[in-house]
């Protein structure tokens, strides 16, 4: 999808405990800071859909799976009217960086599953958009 | 302890799966961004002790829960020679930032503990120092 980048990141072995890679700002797909948050999201529940207007999300999965679900509907794109879907965990251990304006859902698929977004600017209610689910049709 | 700042975080309830705070780049203990990783601890297990020369660490932690000792060794720190422990996890939902060198390690409580580290810079070896644990005297 125009603009979406997944980075497999490393993961380092340690006997008392592995080293996840997340982000260094030497990165190409590193934008600038602006907050960290956790979502949780239960198992088999979706949230979604949600556009941010102006945030870029870097997306990544420490515990459990999660599908998530990117429909493009901008005007400019070269995927414009696609979707792009992919399902990450430890075991598929990638960063999904998210520009503006991709519509985003997402699944928790195990017990417990954690999503940790870097985004490029501080939360702001008035740059995000939510519509109901069964406003875009999407086979989950 | 001298430089150590404790801050509580929200964690936001929502029915499909709960939003926790981590770091916005507006709050007074945000210095500049490098850098973020995961750190998993098993069970029992301790890891340390480390002291870095140049990064701030913010220390947060999603799952499980996870013992932190500092020793300040600082020769002009106000709280040369102490000792400062804390136990953060979910329930005692905090963020621990950390001045360069203080002495850091750390013990998992739980089945699976993670931690995320915010660091103001990107890892380097070379500012990083480690000595065995038996090194510092500390009753766990």
């Amino acid at each position: 999808m125009d603009g979406l980048i997944v980075t497999a990141l490393k993961q380092i072995h340690h006997p008392k405990g592995d080293i996840f890679h997340v982000l260094k700002k030497s990165e190409e797909s590193f934008d600038s800071f602006g907050e960290v948050y956790f979502s949780n999201i239960k198992k088999d529940l979706i949230k979604g859909w949600k556009k941010h207007k102006s945030m870029t999300m870097n997306l990544v999965v420490p515990v459990g799976a999660i599908r998530f679900v990117f429909c493009d509907r901008r005007e400019t794109s070269t995927t414009k009217g696609e979707f792009f879907s992919t399902i990450i965990s430890p075991e598929n251990y990638c960063r999904i960086t998210v520009p503006p304006n991709v519509w985003t859902a997402f699944q928790g698929l195990r017990e417990h599953n954690l999503l940790l977004n870097i985004a490029n600017m501080e939360h702001d209610p008035l740059e995000a958009e939510n519509i109901d689910l069964e406003n875009i049709a999407y086979d989950w």
